[in-house]
């Protein structure tokens, strides 16, 4: 099978899909996903068993435990990937929406209206659940899609497949409106990543590697984000139990995730204070601090039993592990210049009583989400009110930080006239 | 010189400027564009005898009359500079506003902050009023901007400069909030579109020879259009008067121009009342028609004295000439069907009485104007009311139809706490 062709033939129904995705109405698109969510009820059993065969097949390659725990389908990872569906039918519908409504001298009316983007390509690893999560939000917002999953979950995947397309037949939808890609060559990543006359718009849900990977490659545009390297900076004026609390849950609450602080700064006048305390609660994870030399001399005196001296090379890393960077500055201008200059560009927090330096903070600090008295470890969709997540962006254009169904959509312009014409 | 090296130099320079242009209040912006209005009028004499160096040498290049009439300074032109940058500075700032700001269960408060996308480069032809207009888009947004002016203009566009510099200067901003690209070597552009690093989006405003040829290198962002191949769809329910008046319009008013209508499309059951009406009007101004047989036999009877077959290649030409191409259709199915498959995805006008079918045409026309019984000419920013246009995208992503100040600018997340940690 040529590849290639392949991917262009799934592009080509992508794209005469979308046009009835996007013209379907909220109650045929909630019926389709009402369908589903039935459907995976209904096949618990044949889903499982199609995952045993990923499973089997997996731990015969000897794919390590991790990646074997992130491939399972589990009794409750199904009921899940249910309730998830039937919380999407409950969000309002994005679609069609029109905003801004004026006339203007000419006497026509002009505003904006909300429209699905296309045609949506999603890559992402072994996690069967992330078909049916995605799959649910674009048939949400009227957009057709294409998923590559990992090849790990080719079994479950194509299960799952089955079952979409059926919730989509049944509420009078085109099948190709979603579609798996059905082959685990990885030619198929670079065909679909390379087809902006068929794809509008990449969502790639993985790690680093494979959105470095992608950025090298990819022609249509992405709504992406490598990596969190997130701050809290501890302003002089801070409230010593705010710091604390907010120091220590932005580190420790989960160290895997990517709105986790990678590094503390602290200012220079209240770091005698804060420093011996927020040590206390590291030490009982075990984290260890990597400080410049005056944080060091600090953590030092206070017994700190897990220290390191900081190098260049940590301001600049995500540990994503019970690792901290530590740095004293002056105050909150040092703070904002090492932000802008080291960070990933994903959140940061400050932590102050004081009002000027907080909207100073807020306003100059380049970052997705910038906080003032809250923990890094709020970014995210949910936690912003936003319904769902399809990703988080790093990318000034389009979409910026958590991203929801309306990052999925469109504005485009709508006039309503009485036969006006151009003087 | 190292091309290369020169470019990059600029663009890191942008970016260390564009921190203290997005950090500069709104008064601060608006000082700097009065001054440089003022100094533009002061040094008007300055200016055209930069201009004069320019248009010799082009006349002793042999360039065309037409590209020659662009690169003149008229007075006039310089007093419409001036007062385009006075306008620039009563337009509302669209930096710093935040929006939404709701609070949520776990007691924080999101919202979002209109914030500068950082480096903006403008790559266009010889025309020394963009080098002026840009440069005060960019400024009132928080920009900092890297201007390719065309190699023509190259004495008129320094002397611009140095007087943008000294607007910056006095208003205490960078002068290196706005560099002109001062070599005339075209490997420049090469150079400034292939660094993301140091630029955040490119605005080409140039033809569509121009922007075709950004688009196989880029690896920056564009906020870009291609061509416009505009249709009106006089429906069978039409009212007979804005039909032709805006058949009229929509093509005659002006032929270069990208929101202008290259195809007309009719309803069969309203064609013999329409088309030998709107051929009247035609005839004066000796419009070619270019038609399908069935139009081509309503024309003919009607005596209509420039037509021709049309051929498959006119559904997809933009003429920007005195030339329509004119195609029957059943009904407002297949007008939908043909814009969506031939349109550039531009700007289309529904002419119709009909209030379902206008509905349905504005949701499922894909493109970024749909207006119902307007003139395709009314796409554009000063008439939408955007108060400037930084250009015109037919993306979907960031920005979609006239680009004004907003286009320039990105939404960022910000969160108020209160001491609030993750559960």
């Amino acid at each position: 099978m040529d590849i290639k062709h392949y991917m262009q033939q799934l592009g080509q129904q992508a794209r005469s899909a979308s046009r009835a995705m996007a013209r379907a109405d909220s109650a045929t698109r909630n019926r389709a996903l009402t369908l589903i969510a039935d459907a995976i009820e209904r096949d618990a059993a044949q889903l499982r068993a199609a995952n045993q065969l990923d499973m089997d097949a997996a731990a015969a390659n000897g794919l390590a435990p991790a990646m074997l725990d992130r491939l399972a389908l589990s009794d409750k990872a199904i009921a899940t990937m249910v309730e998830g569906l039937r919380q999407i039918v409950a969000l309002p519908d994005p679609i069609g929406e029109i905003s801004g409504l004026k006339f203007r001298p000419s006497g026509i009316q002009v505003g904006q209206m909300r429209v699905p983007l296309g045609v949506i390509g999603i890559i992402y690893e072994s996690r069967p659940n992330v078909t049916v999560d995605a799959a649910g939000l674009c048939i949400k917002s009227g957009n057709a899609t294409i998923l590559r999953g990992g090849s790990e979950a080719i079994h479950c995947n194509r299960a799952l497949a089955r079952l979409v397309k059926e919730g989509l037949a049944g509420a009078g939808l085109p099948e190709d409106g979603v579609q798996v890609v059905d082959t685990t060559d990885r030619a198929a990543v670079g065909a679909l990543i390379t087809m902006p006359q068929y794809v509008d718009v990449i969502v790639p849900r993985g790690g680093k590697g494979l959105i470095a990977r992608l950025m090298e490659e990819a022609t249509v545009p992405m709504i992406k984000h490598l990596d969190g390297i997130c701050h809290v900076y501890i302003d002089a004026k801070a409230d010593l139990k705010k710091a604390v609390d907010i120091g220590f849950n932005a580190k420790c609450h989960r160290y895997g995730t990517c709105n986790t602080m990678e590094t503390l700064l602290v200012a220079r006048a209240i770091a005698p204070a804060v420093l011996p305390q927020l040590a206390k609660l590291y030490a009982t994870k075990q984290v260890e601090l990597r400080a410049d030399p005056e944080a060091l001399a600090i953590l030092t005196a206070a017994g700190y039993p897990h220290l390191a001296a900081a190098t260049e090379e940590d301001w600049s890393t995500e540990y994503l592990a019970a690792i901290l960077a530590v740095k004293i500055v002056a105050g909150t201008d040092e703070a904002i210049e090492h932000i802008n200059h080291y960070s990933s560009k994903h959140t940061e927090s400050i932590i102050t009583e004081d009002h000027t330096d907080a909207m100073r903070f807020l306003r100059e600090v380049d970052s997705a989400s910038v906080m003032i008295n809250a923990s890094t470890r709020f970014a995210d969709g949910f936690e912003y009110g936003l319904g769902a997540e399809i990703g988080i962006s790093n990318d000034k254009l389009h979409a910026r930080g958590p991203v929801g169904l309306e990052g999925l959509t469109s504005l485009k312009y709508v006039v309503f006239g009485h036969g006006e014409v151009r003087q």
